[in-house]
């Protein structure tokens, strides 16, 4: 049997203590598993003297995490700080540099810096392993870096943040609005404090970087994906979306489009009776389209302690057995950069939502302006209440047929201007087939 | 770059065909993320003049594939031949034996001699890789052995075949019979012409016990699993379940019990809602519950050119980077041996439908006799059709509480020897919080 891998453990928030309770209780499995023994020698967090439930008494205890990237002892440094720069970028370049492995779970770190660490990597020919950082304990980023690998993928679709799923399911089964679950689910620990990375989308669109640079082969690109949040959706959205037969899911989507990759995060009516259409609550799942394999469907808990740290604990068992995969699936040399596609092209059916006046001839107006631009109409249904308060006007929604962006764009601009219609309209994209 | 890892197909069905395809057309993309190129050296199969659609013109043809475990140009063999015994058992543990890699589709070989395979494995260094025998395209022998190994696993269930999954599917769209559903599939090609091994639930069992094994860690027993096929589900079955709010899928179940570990193969009532009730057609479909991960569930298409030789790659671009994993997740000596659980105690809600004599108090004096045996009815249902045609008497469907096994066993004789009650009631079971 080979020597212990040793592992330094930077941040005991609850994933760094389920990892540290893992090693201990999964000792003498993870041992036969791997063919070697799995040994914690230094851990790190803000506060030494807080009682964490685990036993670390003979384990080295870093005041500075960063030590870690240059201690002779350690193998393997798991990051479990979080942020894409300060400390955890720091010691996850140094540690790299310095020929250690390293395991994260800090989806922005790889989302905005990916690419740049791989390099340093593949240069020492060390690990660079994140499977809990995307979709937790669901073993998708194994599936694409390996399971994956004889396939031309065509598309990614996932429900990749729980709160905002949380939030969507609670809204649904309990016609409450968004502001009322969402001070539930933070009550509850499914939803921060300050919630903004979460409902606005910043969380699920860094999973959907990284996703997207594996199924496609280009280099991670935060800054090139669209966001919106679940912000402005309301009961009634929700409501008109169930009558219609669909169910509305915050979606990371990317596929190939005109000369580039499009990606993207934004609320979705996902018909029933898909299998993203079923996933509740706090779940997560991704749907991925493979020119061979077809669809596949993975599905779990994509936080907390357990599934997380379970994550963490199969990118170590990798490490110990001797696996080392480009970060990427491939070197970083072989990355294509990414490229925005253009979107003006791209084809989708639209749930539109506005407050307009309740007088005889304004739908047929509206109608017309859209008509104008090119958007045709499947359905209206003009509803007779809520009734806004401060202007009196009603809820109009509309689901169109297939549009192109370009024309939408263009009949959002007519409808803003006309007199009968108040505020900013709601747009939510209809999921196309490849994300379902 | 390291030297390139040279390949023997051995069988050149479907499967082999859709690795060939594969090996040329992604060869770059492959080289890439392996590190080393794949080379396709020899092939085998029973006809050598056979159009196929692939170019093998420059690769050696064996007309014995055995000949390719003793190749000296020979890294890795993928057996696509089949059949528990005969030249696949052979081939496979001459490769192994002569330190050999080998790639298989063949369940039933893993499942009868996974064990005895492995150690060879083993004691070689080299790896037996067999994700492409269980559930197709799905990675779900990656996710067992490599993404899920810090958890203790403590229920499998899946829909792990495809023709029983679009019979079921079928029946339930149409209305039609079985019979007549069975002999679509098999003018589709969905079904063989001796379809046994699928309706009859073997193929479903040699994957269970597979999974099994890598579940709880067990030596693979085939020979303990229980096992029951579709043929007996009529559309009135369908009917019925759909009206109780359940849908009819032939599961494989897999979970801990009393004394040992249950191995179940057999049609059950998975309520509607669940994961596993929204697979429909072809689709395989696996739910796993690990204590750290929670639940899992991984659906994709089971079967295929596409899919399976999709799995057959990604075994290889594993052992091309160098992956080579205990074939059961640890080294055989530390497996376990299976033994089957006491099921007396099992506790499960059951669906019961027989034909019973269309006279006053009969009912009464069933339902009697099964209180007798403890069994609690929750639900009855007396139909007025369909009618046997020859002897006259309707069907009754009885859906009971949760009942132990060995009660039920008692009841079911109490039931067949009234003399109200034709011919062998159908029994199904409910599917446990374990099974959806």
């Amino acid at each position: 049997m080979s020597k212990p891998l040793s592992i330094g453990v930077a941040g005991l928030g609850t994933v760094g203590v389920g990892v540290v309770k893992i090693l201990a209780e999964r000792k003498d499995f993870l041992t036969a598993a791997s063919g070697r023994a799995m040994k914690l020698v230094a851990v790190s967090a803000r506060n030494k003297t807080k009682d964490r439930g685990i036993d670390i008494s003979g384990v080295r205890w870093e005041d500075d995490a960063r030590a870690m990237s240059s201690a002779d002892d350690i193998d393997v440094v798991v990051e479990l700080i979080g942020g894409s720069d300060g400390i955890a970028r720091e010691l996850v370049e140094t540690a790299l540099s310095n020929g250690k492995h390293v395991v994260t779970a800090n989806k922005a770190l790889i989302a905005r810096h990916g690419v740049a660490l791989a390099r340093v990597a593949e240069q020492r020919g060390v690990a660079l392993n994140y499977e809990a950082a995307v979709a937790g304990g669901i073993p998708i980023i194994k599936a694409l870096r390996e399971g994956l690998a004889a396939n031309e993928i065509t598309s990614v679709a996932g429900i990749l943040n729980g709160t905002c799923n949380y939030i969507l399911t609670e809204m649904e089964a309990t016609g409450r609005s968004f502001e009322a679950v969402l001070a539930d689910a933070q009550a509850l620990g499914y939803a921060e404090a300050d919630p903004s990375f979460d409902v606005g989308g910043i969380d699920a669109a860094h999973k959907l970087a990284i996703l997207a640079s594996l199924a496609f082969g280009q280099e991670v690109s935060f800054d090139n994906v669209e966001v919106e949040g679940i912000e402005r959706i309301t009961a009634s959205d929700i409501e008109f979306a169930k009558d219609f037969g669909y169910k509305i899911k915050l979606l990371g989507v990317a596929m190939r489009g005109p000369g580039g990759v499009e990606q993207r995060v934004h609320p979705t009516l996902v018909p029933e009776g898909t299998p993203l259409a079923a996933v509740s609550g706090v779940f997560n799942a991704v749907s991925i389209e493979g020119d061979r394999v077809g669809q596949l469907v993975l599905e779990g808990r994509g936080a907390g302690e357990g599934p997380t740290a379970s994550a963490v604990l199969s990118d170590l068992v990798d490490i110990a057995r001797g696996l080392v995969v480009p970060p990427f699936i491939v070197p970083t040399s072989h990355l294509k950069p990414s490229v925005k596609a253009k979107s003006d092209a791209n084809k989708s059916a639209y749930y539109i939502r506005f407050n307009a006046a309740d007088r005889a001839g304004s739908i047929a107006e509206i109608t017309r302006a859209l008509a104008d631009a090119q958007v045709s109409i499947e359905r209206i249904v003009q509803s007779s209440e809520p009734r806004d308060a401060s202007t009196g006007r009603l809820p109009v929604v509309f689901l169109t047929h297939e549009t192109e962006e370009g024309s939408m764009r263009k009949a959002l601009i007519h409808l803003s201007k006309h007199e009968d219609v108040a505020g900013k309209p709601l747009v939510v994209r209809l999921a196309t087939s490849g994300s379902r």
